[in-house]
C-alpha cells in the first residue's frame, strides 16, 4: 500500500492558496479546463453539487410563489442600448453572433459565410433584464396581472479576462430571477426577501456564514437602484460575493416599456427587481470548508453522504465482507436526514485501499466507513469523520446505524460553527484610516474591517489603492455616530471592507 | 356567466390543424414567440411540464449508471471540421460567434469591436459529440476507465429557416447522453438500452405510443453508424421523431482520438455513442392528446393534477366554500399518485367562473373539482375529467379522495389506449406503389404505411416526389420475404413510411 502522503493536497493553503484552491478541484474531481477559452467542464461529482444546489434552491423559489420559465440565449444588440447604465456595466465584454451559417474555405476547411451575415448581431446573454423585460411588457397589462415571479435557470456568458474555475468563468450556470410589481415597496420587500432566502441556503444548506447587507454605489449592479448582497469570508480573509438582488427602480421598466393599469385606471410604468446565485457558490463552498487533505462537504450538499469501503485479501473473504457492506448500506439508506433517505455509495473498485481510501477523502464525503473481516466478527466498523481527520474509531454497527442522521446534522453544524470562528476572528472595527492600512498590509493576514465611511469618490480612490473594496453595509447594523475614516466626515453606520474575490 | 364557446380553440383540428396547434399552445400558455427570431419563450407552465419530463428522466438515466455534467456552450470552429460526415450535416445552420466585445458605434449605439475578433470562431452547440469527444479523449487511459456514461441537460442552437413552437425553435433545450465503450457490442447494447428507455418514457409516462426502430441510411445522424429512434404518430397522422440513440462506432472516437490501452496492453480506439430527446417532447404531447377545447394532459406529467374552483355569490358564503376546499385539497393531497403526494391547485382568483373554468379546461388539468354552497350541503362534488369532457358528475366527496390515484391511473391509461387505437386505425400494409401513392394522395388522410423496401436513391428519389420519408425499420418487426415497393428488389423486412414533422 503506498504510504499516505502527509496531505493530500499539495501545496497546502499555507503554501500557496490560489494553487490550492486548483489542486482541491482537480482532487475532488469537481471541474477542468476546457478547449475553449475561459469555459470549463464541469465533472460528475462537481455537477452533482450543483444539483443538490439548484435542487434545494428551487424548491425555496417555488414554496416563495416564483415559477420556472426559459428565455432566449440571445439578446439583439438593440435591447443592450436602452438601458445606458447597462450596457455601460455589461455590454462591454460579451460573446457577440455575427453569422447564421459556415462555408468551406477553400483550403479543406471552414468559415463565416459571408453571405450569412446577420443584420443585427445577437449578445449571448450574459444576463437577462433586457430580453425577459422585453417579454414582461408583453405579460403585463394590468394591475390584477402583477406581481409577476419569474425565475430561469440558465448559462450565461461574460468574457472575463482572467478566469479561475468556479469563481470566474466565461461561461458559468446560474439562477436568475426576475420580478414585476405594482409599487416600489413591493418592489423593496421582494428584494429583501430573496436577501434573506439566500442567506438562509448560504448558512443553513452551505454552512457557510454570510453577511447580508447593501452595496455601496461603486458596487451597485448596472442599472439597479439598489443591490443587495450575501458576503461569506473564504479561508484566505478575503471575501466573496454569494449572492445578489437588485431592486431596479424602474429603470429597466422605463427602458423596456413594462406599463400597467393601475386600479385607478392610470397607464403606470412597473418596478422590477432580479437576482442570481451561480456556479461560483461552488468555489465559496470548496473555499469555507476544503482543507489541506481536500474537499470537506457538509452534508446537506454531499451527493454521497457515506462511502462504504471493503477489504479484504481473497475471494474467500470477499463474499462475506460485500454481503455486510450491502446489508449496511441497505440499514443506512433505510435512515432519514435532511428530509430524504441517507445517501450511501458502496466502492468495490478494484483499487488499493489506500488510494481509494484517499480519493473520497480528496472529494469530501463526510462519513467514510471501512469493513473487514475483523470488524465482521466483532459486529464493529472503522469510523471516521472526513470534517474531523484521524484515525477511524472502532464503532459498534448498530449504534452508526441509529445514530446517522444524527451525526450528520452534528457535522453539518461543526462545518458551520468552524466557519464562523474562523470569520470572527479576522473581523475587527476600525477607526482610522492608519489602521486601515495596516489592517491591509501586503504582508498582513487582512479580514474583515468593519469601519465607518461616507460613500463617494474618495472613498473610491483609496481603496483601489489598497485593492480593498467595500462589500456592503450590514442590514442588521446598529446605527452608530462616528467619522469616515477615509473623509473625516459624519457616517451614521458602519460598512465592511475587505479584499475580494 | 359568459356562455361557453362550442369548442375552446379556435380553429378545430379538422378546421386548420396547423393554426390549431399554435392556438392550444397560445390557450395553455405554453410558450410564445420571442424578439429573437426562431427562439421561443417557454412559460411557466409549459416549463412545469418539461421540469417534470425532465425530472422522470433524469432518474431514468440515474438508475441505469449514468451521471450529468455540463460542457461549454462553444465548440471551437477547427473541432467541427474533424468529422467529415458531421461537419456536413451539422455545420451549415449555425450561431457563429466571431467578437468579443461591443463598443460605441460613434452614433449612440453599438457594434461589435473590430479590434475583439477571435482569432477562431466559436459555434455556439448544435450538439456537442465533439466538445465532449475532446474532453473523453483527456479522461479516457485504460480500459479501466469505461464505460463512461455521461448525460447533459442544456439548451443548443440549430439556425433553422422555418421554425415551429417545440417542434423546430432555433433554441431548443434536450439532454444529450454521450458514452465511450471498450467494445462495439457494449456500445450497440447501450444504444439498444437508450432506446427502450425512451419508449418506456414516452409510452408509460407520456401516454404516447411509439415505433422503436433503425433509421435507413439517408435519415441517419451525420456521422453515426447506426441511428435508432422512437417514432410517435400525431392526430393529423404525420410522424414524430421523438427521441435518437446513435451508434457511432469508433467515427468520433478516432476524429477526436478517443483511444485506451487494452487489457492486452494495445492502445485502440474506443466505440462511441450518442443520444437525446428534447423540448420537441412537448409538441409530441401536445399532439398526440389534445383535443378542440385545449390541452389534455396525462397525469404523470401534469403541473396540477386537480384543480378546485369554489363557486360563492358573496362573501359569507366564501368562507365556507373557502374552508371546504382547502380541507378538500389537503385531503387530496395526502393520498399518493405515482410515487408522489398528488398535486392540487385552489383557485380562488377574483373571475368569472366560466372564464376561469375554461383556463384550466385550456390547460388540460386531468381533473376539476367545482365546489358551491349545495355541494357542501350534500358533501358532494362537481367532478370532471378532462380526458373525457361533457358535464360534470356529482360525487361524494369521500369517494372522490379515496379512489383520486386510481382516477389519475385510469386517465393515464385511457389516453395512452386511446393514441393506439387512433395509430392503429391509421396503419396498413402496402404491397404497390400505386397504393402507396393513392395512400399518401394530397387529399387523402395518410397514416403509417408498413412496406417491403430496399433503402437507396430510387427510393430516396421516389420518396422525396411524394414528400413521404422513411420513419425506421422496426425492430421487433418480423423477417418476411417480399418485393420492395419502389424497385421490385428482394426485401426480407418491411419499413415505416409517413410524412413526418
Amino acid at each position: 500500500m503506498a504510504k499516505p502522503p502527509k496531505n493530500a493536497i499539495s501545496p497546502t493553503r499555507s503554501e500557496d492558496y490560489p494553487e490550492w484552491y486548483q489542486q482541491v478541484i482537480k482532487g475532488a474531481d469537481l471541474a477542468e479546463n476546457s478547449d475553449v477559452r475561459g469555459c470549463m467542464v464541469i465533472k460528475p461529482w462537481g455537477y452533482a453539487i450543483w444539483e443538490n444546489m439548484q435542487r434545494r434552491l428551487d424548491d425555496m423559489f417555488k414554496a416563495t410563489g416564483h415559477e420556472n420559465a426559459y428565455f432566449p440565449l440571445f439578446i439583439p444588440m438593440s435591447f443592450l442600448e436602452k438601458e445606458a447604465e447597462h450596457v455601460e456595466g455589461f455590454a462591454k465584454e460579451c460573446a457577440v453572433v455575427t453569422h447564421h451559417r459556415l462555408v468551406d474555405n477553400g483550403q479543406g476547411g471552414l468559415m463565416p459565410d459571408p453571405s450569412a451575415k446577420l443584420e443585427e448581431p445577437l449578445i449571448v446573454r450574459p444576463t437577462s433584464e433586457t430580453i425577459i423585460g422585453a417579454t414582461f411588457a408583453r405579460w403585463v397589462q394590468s394591475y390584477r396581472d402583477l406581481p409577476i415571479l419569474i425565475n430561469q435557470w440558465a448559462n450565461v456568458v461574460r468574457w472575463e479576462l482572467r478566469t479561475r474555475m468556479f469563481l470566474r468563468t466565461a461561461e458559468f450556470l446560474w439562477q436568475e430571477g426576475h420580478t414585476v410589481h405594482a409599487t416600489a415597496e413591493e418592489a423593496q420587500a421582494e428584494t429583501m426577501a430573496i436577501l434573506k432566502l439566500y442567506a438562509d441556503f448560504a448558512e443553513n444548506t452551505m454552512a457557510m456564514p454570510v453577511i447580508q447587507g447593501r452595496k455601496t454605489a461603486g458596487e451597485r449592479f448596472p442599472g439597479a437602484v439598489d443591490t443587495l448582497s450575501i458576503e461569506a469570508m473564504m479561508q484566505d480573509r478575503k471575501a466573496l460575493q454569494a449572492g445578489t438582488s437588485h431592486f431596479l427602480g424602474q429603470n429597466f421598466a422605463k427602458a423596456q416599456e413594462i406599463k400597467f393599469q393601475s386600479e385607478s385606471g392610470e397607464l403606470v410604468h412597473a418596478w422590477t427587481t432580479s437576482w442570481g446565485v451561480s456556479t461560483r457558490l461552488i468555489g465559496g463552498l470548496l473555499m469555507t470548508h476544503a482543507d489541506d487533505d481536500g474537499l470537506v462537504l457538509p452534508p446537506k450538499l454531499a451527493p454521497a453522504h457515506v462511502v462504504i469501503l471493503p477489504i479484504y485479501k481473497n475471494d474467500d473473504q470477499r463474499g462475506d465482507v460485500i454481503a455486510y457492506c450491502e446489508s449496511l448500506k441497505a440499514e443506512l439508506e433505510s435512515e432519514h436526514y435532511d428530509g430524504a433517505p441517507v445517501r450511501v455509495k458502496l466502492d468495490d473498485r478494484d483499487l488499493r485501499g489506500g488510494e481509494k481510501k484517499w480519493q473520497w477523502v480528496k472529494r469530501g464525503v463526510p462519513i467514510r466507513i471501512e469493513v473487514g473481516p475483523r470488524d465482521i466478527a466483532e459486529g464493529k466498523v472503522a469510523f471516521s469523520r472526513r470534517d474531523l481527520g484521524g484515525k477511524p474509531e472502532f464503532l459498534e454497527r448498530a449504534g452508526v446505524v441509529k445514530e446517522i442522521a444524527k451525526t450528520l446534522e452534528t457535522i453539518q453544524q461543526t462545518l458551520f460553527d468552524r466557519a464562523v470562528k474562523l470569520r470572527d476572528e479576522a473581523t475587527v472595527e476600525i477607526n482610522s484610516l492608519e489602521e486601515f492600512e495596516k489592517f491591509f498590509a501586503a504582508d498582513a493576514p487582512g479580514g474583515l474591517a468593519y469601519c465607518h465611511f461616507v460613500d463617494g469618490p474618495e472613498m473610491e480612490a483609496k481603496l483601489k489603492k489598497l485593492k480593498v473594496t467595500a462589500r456592503c453595509i450590514p442590514i442588521d447594523g446598529d446605527a452608530e455616530s462616528g467619522e469616515c475614516i477615509f473623509t473625516g466626515a459624519a457616517s451614521e453606520r458602519r460598512g465592511v471592507f475587505a479584499r475580494a474575490y
